[in-house]
C-alpha cells in the first residue's frame, strides 16, 4: 500500500454518461475508509485549470448513486491543449496538495492525462466513461448499457406505431464511429436491418429485404450515427428503389446520454470507482481500470486505443438473424 | 334500449395512439355482455373498403389492454375520399349485416363518417383517438396523456446531460397545430421556455432570457412541432444572438406515439369504449363520446371542430412560471 | 389583490406523494413574481413547532419538478394535537412575520389547520396531496395518478409471469379506505376481478369466476388494501374452494408512494401551487384548491370530507367488464 | 457439422424469466437459416409428456423479442420425475421425429435432462434461464439483469418516500438461496445495509449502524429472500434494539420475474439461442451454453452445480462501502 496518497482529486471529462455518479460515490467511500482526503474537480480539465474544487461527501453521494449525469459537471477543454493551461492545472494540484488524480472519461480524457504526465509526476488512474463502448481494455464502458436500454425502450415504443401502420422506420442511434449501440439495440428490438460503420455489406442486405417488402408489417432499421450513409441518405436510397414506401426517420439523440443508470452501469461505476482508489494506493499510475473478461484489469493509457472492431461472434449473429 | 343493434363493426383510423387497444377491449366486453356481435375492421377505412373483417375475442383483448398501438392496425385512405370507395364500404357493411359502426380516430376520421352518412344510414359513434388533444368535446383525447408522459420521461433524461454540460437544449415535441403536448411537457419538466403555435410572445421572452443566460446551468426549451419557427430556426436565431452558446436540438419524434398507454389513457379508452356501445344501444348516432368536465358527454360530429385554443389558465401559468 | 401578503410559509404534511415538489416549484415561482417572500417549513407540523424554516429558491426548485417525494420532508405530528404544540407553532409564525400558510397534505392536514385557525388568524390554503384520491373537492389528488401508473407498470410485469405459469395472482394495492387506486389499476391491467372496500358483491363474483377457472390462463385479482377481506383471507378462501390452484400474492407496498410524478401530477401540482398563491392574494382563507370537473375550484376545509364513494359510472364499468 | 439434426424441439421450464422469448427468437432464426425444422413444446416437461407441440415462426417470434415471460409457457412437472412420465415424453419425441432438444431453465431443468438421458439418446443443450444467477458455467443467467433492474427501479421509488419521512425501509428481493440480486440491487441503490445468505457478518454490521442512526435520513436495507433472518425477523430485532424507529417492510415479489427484458438479457438470450443451435449441429450434447468471462462456453450438465459463492471482489466492495 502506498501510504503517500493522502489527497485524491477526481473529475469527469468529455461527454457525460450514466453511472458517473455511482463511480464518484464509490470513490468517496473508498477514500473515506482509507482516510484519504478527496476533492472533486468541476467541469473536467476546465475546473482543474480554474481551481474549481469541491468536497464530495460520501453520505451525500450515496443519495445520488442512481442519478444520471455527473454532479461534478463535465466539459471539453481547449485550454488544456495548451502548455499554459496545463501549467495552471499543475499549479492548482500542487497548491491543494493533491497526490493523485482519478479521471472519468473517454479516449480524449486519457490522452490528455498522458500529455499532462510529461509535466506532472502525480499518478493518474482513469475510469472509462462513455456511452460509445469504443475503448480497448474493458468489456463495457460506463454508460453504454444504460444508453442501449434507453434506445431499446424507445424503439419498442416505435414498434407499436410502426406495426399499426405497417411502416418502415429508420432509427438512428448514437455511438460515434462505433456500431456497438446499434448492434445491441438492433438485435435487442428484433430489427429487420442494422447499419453500422464497421460493415459495408449491411446496406446491400437491407435493399434486398426491402425489395421483397410487401408493406404487410413493420420494418425496423437501426442505423448507427457513424454509419457511412446515415439515416437520411439510406432513406432516400430506399425511396429511389421504391417510391411508394411509407417511411419515417427518428433520431433518438441525447436521450441516450441521460436517465438513471442501469443496474449494470451502477455496479460497473461502483466496482471501477473502488478499484481506482485501491489502484492508486497500490502504486498504479497512468492506467485505466476496466472489467475485461469479467475480471478487474488495469490497462496503460497508451494501450487504451479506440477499438472499432465489433467482434466475430456478433457478425455471425447478424448473419444468422439476417439483420 | 335499441334492440335493433345486433352487430357492431369497429375500426381505428388515422394516426394510432396509446389506449386504442384498451378501448377495443371495453367495446368487446360491452358487446358480449349485451349479446351483440362484434366485428373488427382492419386498417381503418381501407379495411372497410376491402372487407377486411376479423373477430375481436374479449378474452384475447383483455390480455392486450396494456399494449400501445392498435391490433386492428390503422391507415389513411384516399379511396374513401371517392364515392366509389364509399360505395364499396357500404356494400361490405350490408353484406356482413352490420348495424352500427364505432370509429376510433381524430378529426379526419369523423369528417369521413359525416360524408359517409350521406350514403349510409347506419348509426356511427366516434371515440377521440389522437395524441394531439386537439378536439372540442373532450378534456382529453386517447393517447395524449401517454404522449406527454413519454415526452417528459425523455426530457428528464436530457436534463441530466444538459445540466452536466450547462447546455441549451431545444426539444421538439409532437402535437401538429396544437401546443398542448408542448405546454404540458414543458411545464412538467420545468422548462425555461416553451414555444407553441398559439402564441407569438414566447419567442421574444425566450430571447430575453437567453440574453441573460450565463451558461452556468442547463437551459431547456420545449418547442411544439407546429410552432411557426420550429426548433431549427429558433436555434439559428439564438446562435445569431450569441454565437458562443453550446446548443443541441432533439426531436423526440414517433416515440411519442407508442409505448404502453398511461393509466389515464387506459381508463379513458375503457370508459369511452363501454360508453360507445351503450350509446348505440340508446339510439345515439353521429356523435363522439368524450369526457367533458369529468362527465361522459356525446358531441355531434359537426361540432367536433378542431380546437387550437390553449386555455386562459394555461397562458397565465406560462407567465407566472416565466416560461 | 391582498397586498398584505408579504411572506408565505409552505409545508408538506402526512404521507408524501409524487407531485409535491412540482407544487413547491410553482409556489416558489408565483411568490417570486408577486414579490412575496417564501419560507419552506420542514417536516410538516413538526417543523412548524420547531421553527425549522428554510429558503425555497425558484431556480433550484425548477430542477426538481420531476422528482418524487418532498424536499421539505414530511411527518405526522402528535405534538400539534396539543394546544402547547400549536402555541409554539403560532409563535414561530409570528416571530418570522409569516402572513399566510400553504399546506400540502390530506384530510388530517386540513383538519389540523381548522383546529389551528381557532388560535391563529392567518389565512390558510390547502393543496390535496395524497395518493389515495379520497377527498371531496377535487377530481384528482396529487400523487394519485402517479401511484396508479406505478401500480399498472408493476402489474403488467406480473402478468408476464402469471401468463407463463397460468397462475392466479392476488395483487394488493394502496388506497387506505378507498378503492380508487384498485379500480383504476384493476381496469387498466385488464384484471379478472377487483376487490374494493366500497362493494360487498365483488368477492361473490370472484368466487363464481374462480369456480369456472380452468387454469389455462392467468387470472389477475387486484385487491384494495382497505378491502374488508384483504389479499390473504381472499387467498385462503379461494384455496378452500379449490385446493389445487396455483396462487401467489404480491403487495406492491410503498413503491406506489415514490418515483417521478406522472405528467398529470406535475401539471396538477403546478396548477394548484400557482393557484394557492393567487388565492391567498385574493383574500381566500381556509380553503383547499382543487380541480373539480376540470376547473380550478376552492372548497372550504370543513367541506373537504373524506369521500369513499366510487361513482356510479365506475360501478357500471365493473359490471360491464365483469371484474 | 452434424447433418443428422433435422428437427429440434425447444421448451422453457421452471420459473420463467425475462429474455426467454429473445432466446426462442434466435433459435427459430438459426434453425430456419440452417434448414432445421423447429417445434416448440409448451409448458416444459408437462408439454413434452402431453405432446403439446406448436410451431415457432421466426417472423412472429421477431415481434416478441422484447416481451417478458415465455410464449411457450412453463411449468414444474412432477410427472417427469416418474419413469412413466419420461417414457411418455420419449414416445412423443420419437413420434414427432425430433432429433435434438433445447431446454431453457435452471438447475432443476438440467438435472431433469440428465436423468432423461438415461432413457433417451437424443442430444440436449441447455440455456440458463433463471433470475437467480445461481449457476456455475455462466457469468449471467437469463433474466438476472432484468430482475435487478426492476428491483433498483422500484427501490429508487421507495427511496423518495423513505427520504421524505426519514424512515428505515427493509426491502426483500428475490434470488432464492443466492444473494446476487440483493448485492447488485443493494449496491446499485446505495443501500445502507445488505443482508445475504452467504454472509453472517452483515446483520451485526447493520445493528451497529442502526445504533448510531439518528433518524435524520432514510436508511435502506436490502434483504435477500434467502437470508437466514429475512425481513420480518430483522425488523423485529431492530425494533427490539430501538422501539422508536419508523420502519417499513416491502417485499418486491413477482414483479422481479416479469417485464420487458433488459438490453443485456435480450442479447444474452439471442447469443445463447443462436449458439445452442450451432452447438447441436456441431455434435455437442448434454451441455449448457453460457457466457463465461465474456466468451461463449459450453459446460456439461453435471458440472452446472449451483453456485452460491458471491465472489471475493464483491465482499470487499460490501466492506468498502460499509453496507
Amino acid at each position: 500500500m502506498d501510504t503517500n496518497i493522502k489527497h485524491i482529486g477526481v473529475f469527469t471529462s468529455g461527454g457525460d454518461s450514466p453511472g458517473m455518479n455511482a463511480a464518484l460515490y464509490a470513490i468517496s467511500k473508498a477514500a473515506e475508509i482509507n482516510n484519504i482526503r478527496l476533492s472533486g474537480i468541476r467541469r473536467g480539465y476546465e475546473g482543474l485549470i480554474d481551481g474549481d474544487f469541491v468536497k464530495l461527501k460520501p453520505n451525500e453521494m450515496q443519495k445520488i448513486v442512481h442519478r444520471g449525469g455527473t454532479v461534478l459537471k463535465t466539459a471539453r477543454s481547449s485550454r488544456f491543449l495548451t502548455l499554459e493551461g496545463r501549467k495552471l492545472a499543475l499549479n492548482n494540484l500542487l497548491k491543494n496538495k493533491i497526490d493523485a488524480l482519478i479521471a472519468i472519461g473517454g479516449d480524449g480524457t486519457f490522452k490528455g492525462l498522458l500529455v499532462f504526465s510529461e509535466l506532472c509526476e502525480l499518478p493518474f488512474v482513469g475510469i472509462p466513461g462513455t456511452i460509445d463502448n469504443d475503448l480497448a481494455g474493458t468489456d463495457f464502458t460506463l454508460g453504454f448499457d444504460s444508453a442501449v436500454n434507453t434506445a431499446i425502450d424507445n424503439i419498442d415504443k416505435i414498434r407499436d406505431t410502426a406495426e399499426s401502420h405497417n411502416r418502415i422506420f429508420l432509427i438512428e442511434v448514437m455511438g460515434r464511429d462505433c456500431g456497438y449501440i446499434a448492434i445491441n439495440a438492433g438485435l435487442g428490438v428484433g430489427a429487420d436491418a442494422i447499419l453500422i460503420p464497421e460493415s459495408g455489406q449491411d446496406f446491400v442486405r437491407l435493399l434486398d429485404k426491402i425489395k421483397n417488402y410487401e408493406s404487410e408489417d413493420a420494418f425496423i432499421v437501426v442505423v448507427a450515427e457513424g454509419d457511412e450513409l446515415g439515416a437520411e441518405i439510406t432513406a432516400s436510397k430506399i425511396k429511389e428503389l421504391n417510391p411508394e414506401v411509407d417511411l419515417r426517420i427518428t433520431k433518438l439523440g441525447h436521450v441516450q446520454r441521460g436517465g438513471n443508470p442501469s443496474a449494470l452501469d451502477r455496479m460497473l461505476g461502483i466496482r471501477l470507482g473502488a478499484a481506482s482508489v485501491t489502484a492508486l494506493m497500490n502504486g498504479e499510475r497512468n492506467v485505466m481500470a476496466g472489467i475485461l473478461d469479467n475480471q478487474l484489469k488495469f490497462t496503460p493509457f497508451d494501450s487504451v486505443v479506440k477499438q472499432h472492431q465489433v467482434n466475430e461472434e456478433l457478425y455471425e449473429l447478424l448473419k444468422t438473424l439476417n439483420t
